[in-house]
């Protein structure tokens, strides 16, 4: 039986814990406001190569007494940018949680930044970008992101060439405490722990960390319409994104459930349709993701020349036939979406790491955590005709679209 | 607590469970002795395609109907070729399992492989092919078994585009029932679930199935040595490949311990050297894999041209200079190795999915399936000196290395 407990320290940062005594992991996530949507403007892949960089070394520890510190534990970490946030992640096993967690608040607090550490870094986040010429499909779904999202929320998490080369170590020490602050931070731990122990932990670790910096806000409207990248090779790569509820919003799980319809397992219209029937592709798949204040659908495929068009124009049909009398969801189609959908969140339940993010992600989204127990009675309390009623009003709205490929198709939307 | 039980259905085919009371899931998986080693050797791709066409429908369900019937229990499913086996898999709720089952069993004794569906799976399996243009690393990795290992163990499991154009319904169709048999063939469950009344349906669904045939035995000899495949892209792949003890061997942790302090974490030396130090590459990784009969370790990078040569030449300095006395291992380097094992052991037993995988190679590559507290027994039971004096004795042997990229580079071994 787990329990979540939810506080929040004297400086600022909310903490949520999910204890689970049936494991012996636990899984730590701290989303630290400092994501590439707060890179200034000149420097995009600032957050970047800080991701790099503090896996290198703190003040107290040196990157090779870092890393052996953390392996001795047998404590895995990472580093991940996304839109808002740097989120380090470390699992380890409950024993050894508190040896742990003083070096993942030095990684946050006392990073090291040394100048021997940077270039190597800052070489590796350009090979990265570099690595995009032979990732067709990464660079259709940036492209896709950069179209259809609303400065800064559209940039690209590896950051720019170009920024990244205008990096002084100035900038990378200076503007890191000014954005690794407590209001905004979110901790969370899911698995094998004692919760007031840990709180009581990171209230010391942390009681003299202070600042406040404003969030991003989305600036210029978004171009989003279609546009193609013409790469000489034998594929192409189709991405198409519209908006779609943001996590707070009431219809969030009805738009959940459609995207299962479409996309959640071999039975799904788009698996059946364009990859089984016509054998169109290779891959084929939607997906819905949400931040607290947007929400969007990006469905992708990978196919050859010959069968792009045809690609492109089942996978908007299949889309767009959802919210038509013809296209409603059946009565079948909505329970295997509501049984595959409450089996994933208990095979969720069963990863601490997974469980871990879920929690932080809904501090940040709905500022509060939702037991596992509780997202599943969300979904029992949706009927089919709340479902159908929702998708007859939905409209895809001004979708974008970005090929990847030899040559250009036409947009059926 | 968990339970392992083995026993052999009356049909031959082995069956082990763990049986772990404190989850909800539970993780099939099915091992059937029709891995690419055995296509034909005019037809190589027969199992790639089965692999397909397994998912597409069975003579008491049509390929959507089965799809249909499996995401109405929440159960997913998935077929993986490799050199021996096809392995299926599913991962479903304990509650459900009994329900799952015969659906699985029908996969393996009934698949319909209708006209239909031949020429669509065909064309998926040859657009898989057609992908690796782009997939230098892929390339790099098939293109260092294919010289290092004898066949038929060094085939691509995706085929050959010759052999899938080759293959008649006829082949698809009567194949099967000479490669899909009980003898050779392991079932491992792991999770939620009552051993005693799955072996029970186990044995009521196979008992009239039988068969055997022949194991594929290694012919020619494998060329090995260095190999360049031109590639006008940015990027340059290295893989080096040498021989490592077989599962059965009482080397074989020995070796595991040794790859671990190679690339075990952050502070291995790999890492260390390659990546950290140097910022040669963007990646860089070993990893040890082991058959019944041999064992191999795969070093991999993914560099830039101007560092490929570097890249090369430290990589195989770290590997030599394990053997070496000023390349021995230290305690701290042992110690961290011994911990992360066993860290990573404790996590793996938190996923139903990785314990059934574990159990069925383990049937196959030692004849017994071993508890994770066992495997952790074998690790503690390593000293560093045991390792220090293996390592003195151990050679890398007749080595392969094949890089893909601008330009050739030179083979320092």
């Amino acid at each position: 039986m787990t329990t979540i407990t939810q506080s929040t320290l004297s400086t600022g940062t909310e903490v949520v814990i999910e204890a689970n005594p049936g494991v012996e992991s636990v899984a730590a996530v701290w989303l630290v406001p400092a994501g590439v949507a707060h890179d200034p403007e000149d420097r995009f892949g600032l957050s970047a190569l800080w991701a790099e960089l503090l896996l290198r070394g703190t003040k107290n520890l040196d990157s090779r007494a870092q890393a052996d510190a953390f392996d001795r534990l047998g404590t895995s970490r990472s580093v991940r940018v996304s839109s808002r946030f740097l989120t380090l992640g470390t699992t380890t096993l409950g024993t050894k949680l508190s040896d742990s967690l003083p070096l993942l608040v030095d990684m946050v607090r006392v990073p090291n930044f040394d100048d021997a550490s940077i270039d190597p870094s800052r070489g590796l986040c350009l090979q990265a970008i570099e690595a995009l010429k032979d990732d067709p499909g990464e660079r259709a779904a940036l492209g896709v992101r950069a179209r259809h999202l609303a400065p800064p929320f559209n940039r690209s998490t590896l950051g720019t060439t170009d920024g990244l080369n205008a990096l002084t170590p100035a900038d990378i020490r200076d503007c890191w405490p000014r954005m690794a602050v407590p209001t905004g931070s979110i901790i969370a731990l899911a698995g094998h722990v004692d919760p007031r122990a840990v709180v009581e932990q990171l209230e010391a670790l942390l009681s003299d960390w202070t600042g406040t910096h404003p969030e991003p806000v989305p600036s210029a409207e978004p171009p989003r319409s279609y546009a193609h990248e013409v790469d000489d090779s034998n594929q192409v790569q189709i991405v198409l994104m519209h908006d779609a509820p943001p996590e707070s919003s009431e219809k969030t799980m009805l738009e959940r459930l459609a995207v299962s319809v479409l996309s959640g397992g071999m039975s799904s219209r788009l698996f059946t349709e364009v990859r089984e029937k016509r054998a169109l592709c290779y891959s084929v798949h939607a997906g819905y993701a949400t931040d607290r204040d947007f929400g969007l659908v990006a469905a992708s495929v990978g196919t050859q020349p010959e069968r792009a068009q045809e690609s492109l124009d089942v996978l908007v049909a299949e889309m767009q036939r959802l919210s038509t009398p013809e296209g409603r969801v059946t009565p079948e189609e909505f329970s295997r979406a509501v049984v595959g959908m409450k089996a994933s969140l208990i095979f969720s339940g069963e990863s601490t790491g997974a469980r871990a993010s879920a929690l932080a992600t809904d501090m940040f989204r709905l500022a509060r955590p939702r037991s596992l127990e509780e997202i599943a009675a969300e979904v029992d309390a949706i009927t089919l005709d709340q479902l159908n009623a929702y998708l007859a009003t939905r409209s895809l709205g001004r979708v974008t679209i970005q090929t990847v490929g030899p040559e250009p198709l036409n947009p059926p939307i």
